[in-house]
């Protein structure tokens, strides 16, 4: 049997945009001679639709648009996810042949957890479903309802299910393909069947959908593998006689008296069955990429879906002559060509002439385009401004955040006049501990690194500088004590711990929700421990005026995290009293 | 039979001083011989705690309070809501007595939309619970369980319970508590029982609770009412053996075949039985507040709580001479008191003397503190460091918008500086449509008036300078037509539809979530509507980094309504195609 997994990247909402891409894909796979061609969760509507789908005649747009794609299919099999209008709301599967509806999943399982809202919008479905397609049985399942052993797969491959497909809108951390791979082998192993495995690809917002589509035999042997970051079609040929013939030979695979039993389509019918005939098993190997090759390209992959769904021309960022303002043009140009990014270099008197020396050759070596202005006449004229309410005061905070604000202020200026997207250039350790300026360095459209800790941000450099003959970033840059230069001789020490301990502390923190205790008896010293903590709960407020970024950690700020501003638990040991 | 709701108003996370609050009103309400005290929903951990629920740690402070708090309770009867962690988590109501924990009823119907998002840390109680006391059979329910009929007030009824608790956090929007107050005695008489409503007072956030605990007889008669946005022991009595009468009387109050048994606790043997017999029933009777008082206390709590709260000293707002900044003063002075207020007058080139005129002396009428501070300066210093980059443009938004965020950094500079909290000032209307600057007038910590339409700010004003002998919004701010003054003869109306009709489109686009075509039908103008959900749509971004504001409309923006940025779903007669 001939199976296609179409891992496509569609946007929230663009139903006439979606449809055209599937069918676009269905063409190809008939091309190919596919016997079943498979799309992600959603595909008509895009994922995730957030109250979208609160809306009837979206709901409505999306069926029309199910029905004129159904029409397409003639000769083979279509899986097509999409959001189903019928006495409730459902994340549907859609079965399509014969140029119609056949049958329609509902998907069992709605995670409501982490980046997920699905109970928010779905009604659970209450039976698991089989298709037969010339002799050959699949199981229907969508994205959640494969995570845990058991129903719906189990009951579906009870039922004589050789294959279970599963139609999925799994974001992306680092490290969670190779998870899911694990996951994947494991349920095809529990039910000795085929798993083909088809996802999403694509940035949305804060999500990222890495594809790395999956087709796994019934021993838990990898048959096809997707790409990461980038749409496919993957064609694959498998054999489901050998899962038939495993079954025979395992004596758990007997069905327990509680089974429920599937509803069965039969589509045997099929009018044009393909001329293919398989030779041998098999389809494309994609080989999954190293860690900071993974993060560099989601991000590349975020920004550019980002910029691109929402009709940019360009970007702009202001270059600091720092590592995080570096990577960030870096990951731009990559993302989308030198001739679409614009940086400004904006230095005042706290900035060293290396620095700006450094930004400058940085823009040269991306051969991207370079705004330069002085913020001196700016900072004296705040100076004259405020010399009356700020007289008898300290320079302070307060002084340094001007900087940062104006600075803000002419990106906006230029992103107003032009048009062009600001993009921010704060990392995840900042954002954790409000090192940041709000309305200043926090001012822009997208936080490229808004979920990549400050440790990451330097193996990300590394990477990059690693990829051509020359260092792209120059090495000094890299090299260089973090400062945010908004006062004389300032370096992130000043304020922070060194951002190896930071980051340790953060991560368990933020992405592991441990309490103060459970960190000091991890071994982190108290005293940081109290102080980041409280750095961290004290920063809510700004980050929620914060852009969206690309979540690429297992826990991300935004709706990924949701804590209140107003909030007055405090860790400490007086929580035991 | 006496209770006593005690509508409290907690903090978000404050298990020690919503701990200490508890026990101050258990001490009045054993001083008042009340034999039942009724306290809100999740009163020991503050709601709601989004994800604080998450930290194992912070379910088990909250835990620890309460079996002090438990300890305090001898010769009555406490209900108190908690976050539960048994092996999962539960949002509980705790029945105190002889200074235990004796029972604990789990809430069963977790709403998941609009504001709130309980399926995402609690599991769903599986049992209803009733309790005896000192004869009284009192059934127990927490908040959304009793907003639909049937069980768990149903089952617990037809157990014989002759009261039935309901301990709340309803958020507040206008006309919420009327609709609340149906509702209850509808209950009521579903069931033939006494319904005793304890809603929680208080802001968070975004969201407001605004206390109106009820208690409703068997026949929906009202026997109390507390009074709205303030803290109150509300102790009444009541005579249980009328409901016991009413059933007997009534056919209907037969137990079905399928009733689920609920669990029973007695506490019949409370060995301090309070002395005090009830004469007569009844209790306080607190008169609903009409709609535009409503409103305005509404906000006048939801921004005293978010600045107590959250530690602020004082709070700082620009004053433009426009109403909706006059309207936040007013709120602000009210509040807080006019010593906990500044203002600042910003005038640009474009400002008339009129407005500013007007802003000082609402600034004097409320004796709030001002500053003045000029832009011209500043805007030189822009336009001479945006000189080459803008050379050959003409001026336009980026020029009007650099005022706006020049506003906005002397205001932060302000707060940076003092410690202040900025409020924003922008209407619901404006953030509709994105009528507002990004960092310019969007720059600050709360937003007063965010989800109040321009109309309702007009009512406001009205009502407002109603309340004294003179009025204290100057009768120009009032009459001037609306202008953003940033360029000149600047008119709301050169960019928007006149204000009675945007809000009527945005009533039904917004908070209804109405389609294009169902607007139109309703009579509302093609190009206006088509204009007007485009600007909508497209402004999704600049909310995104909007400061909370207080919700006083059934959906206001922020974690009610949850759109994309990223969204092509356009609206239109394509839609049909």
């Amino acid at each position: 049997m001939r199976l296609a997994l179409a891992q496509i990247d569609v946007t929230v909402g663009d139903v006439d945009g979606n449809t055209a891409k599937i069918r676009d894909y269905l063409g190809r796979a008939a091309e190919a001679r596919a016997q079943v061609v498979i799309f992600p969760e959603l595909a008509i509507n895009g994922y995730p639709p957030e109250d979208l789908l609160l809306k009837t005649h979206f709901l409505e747009a999306g069926r029309r648009a199910l029905d004129r794609v159904a029409r397409d299919v003639q000769g083979m099999v279509a899986l097509v996810g999409f959001a189903e209008h019928a006495e409730d709301v459902y994340n549907s599967l859609a079965v399509l042949a014969d140029g119609q509806v056949q049958a329609v999943y509902r998907k069992m399982f709605l995670p409501n957890y982490g980046v997920f809202d699905e109970q928010r919008y779905f009604q659970v479905g209450d039976a698991p479903a089989v298709i037969g397609v010339g002799g050959t049985t699949i199981g229907l399942t969508v994205c959640e309802d494969i995570w845990e052993p058991g129903p719906p797969a189990s009951d579906e491959a009870l039922a004589g299910a050789e294959v279970i497909v599963n139609i999925s809108a799994s974001p992306y951390h680092h490290g969670k393909g190779a998870q899911r791979e694990r996951m994947l082998v494991q349920r095809a192993r529990d039910s000795l069947a085929y798993v083909a495995f088809c996802n999403l690809v694509g940035g949305q917002d804060e999500l990222l959908f890495d594809g790395y589509s999956l087709v796994v035999d019934q021993d838990g042997e990898l048959v096809a593998r997707g790409a990461q970051f980038r749409e496919e079609l993957i064609v694959c040929d498998i054999d489901p006689s050998t899962a038939d013939a495993a079954r025979l030979r395992d004596a758990r695979h007997r069905p327990a008296a509680r089974v429920r039993r599937p509803a069965v389509t039969d589509l045997g019918r099929l009018d044009a069955p393909p001329r293919h005939e398989a030779t041998a098993v098999g389809g494309p190997r994609a080989k999954p990429l190293e860690v900071d090759e993974e993060v560099y390209e989601a991000l590349c992959l975020g920004l550019r879906d980002y910029v691109d769904k929402n009709g940019f021309e360009r970007v702009l960022l202001g270059l600091s002559g720092g590592i995080d303002s570096a990577l960030t043009a870096c990951v731009a140009a990559d993302a989308l060509g030198s001739d679409r990014v614009a940086c400004a270099v904006m230095p005042s008197p706290h900035s060293s002439p290396a620095t700006q020396s450094d930004a400058r050759t940085l823009a040269d070596n991306l051969a991207i385009d370079r705004f330069e202005m002085r913020l001196e006449p700016l900072m004296a004229a705040y100076d004259e401004v405020l010399s009356g309410p700020f007289k008898g005061t300290e320079a302070g905070v307060a002084e340094e955040n001007i900087q940062a604000r104006i600075r803000g202020n002419l990106l906006m200026a230029l992103s107003n006049k032009f048009g062009w997207l600001v993009l921010t250039t704060g990392n995840k350790s900042e954002y954790s501990v409000g090192y940041t300026t709000l309305y200043g360095d926090m001012a822009g459209g997208f936080g490229v690194l808004k979920d990549v800790p400050k440790t990451l941000v330097y193996r990300l450099s590394h990477y990059r500088n690693g990829l051509g003959r020359h260092p792209v970033i120059p090495p000094a840059i890299v090299e260089r004590a973090p400062s945010a230069e908004l006062r004389p001789d300032q370096r992130d020490t000043d304020s922070l711990p060194p951002y190896d301990l930071l980051d340790a502390i953060l991560e368990a923190y933020v992405e592991e929700d441990q309490g103060r205790d459970q960190l000091i008896r991890r071994g982190m010293p108290e005293d940081v421990v109290d102080r980041v903590i409280r750095l961290v709960d004290a920063a809510e407020y700004k980050r929620r005026q914060a852009p969206p970024g690309i979540k690429i950690t297992p826990k991300a700020f935004g709706r990924d995290r949701r804590l209140p501003i107003t909030n007055r638990f405090r860790e400490g040991p007086s929580d035991q009293a």
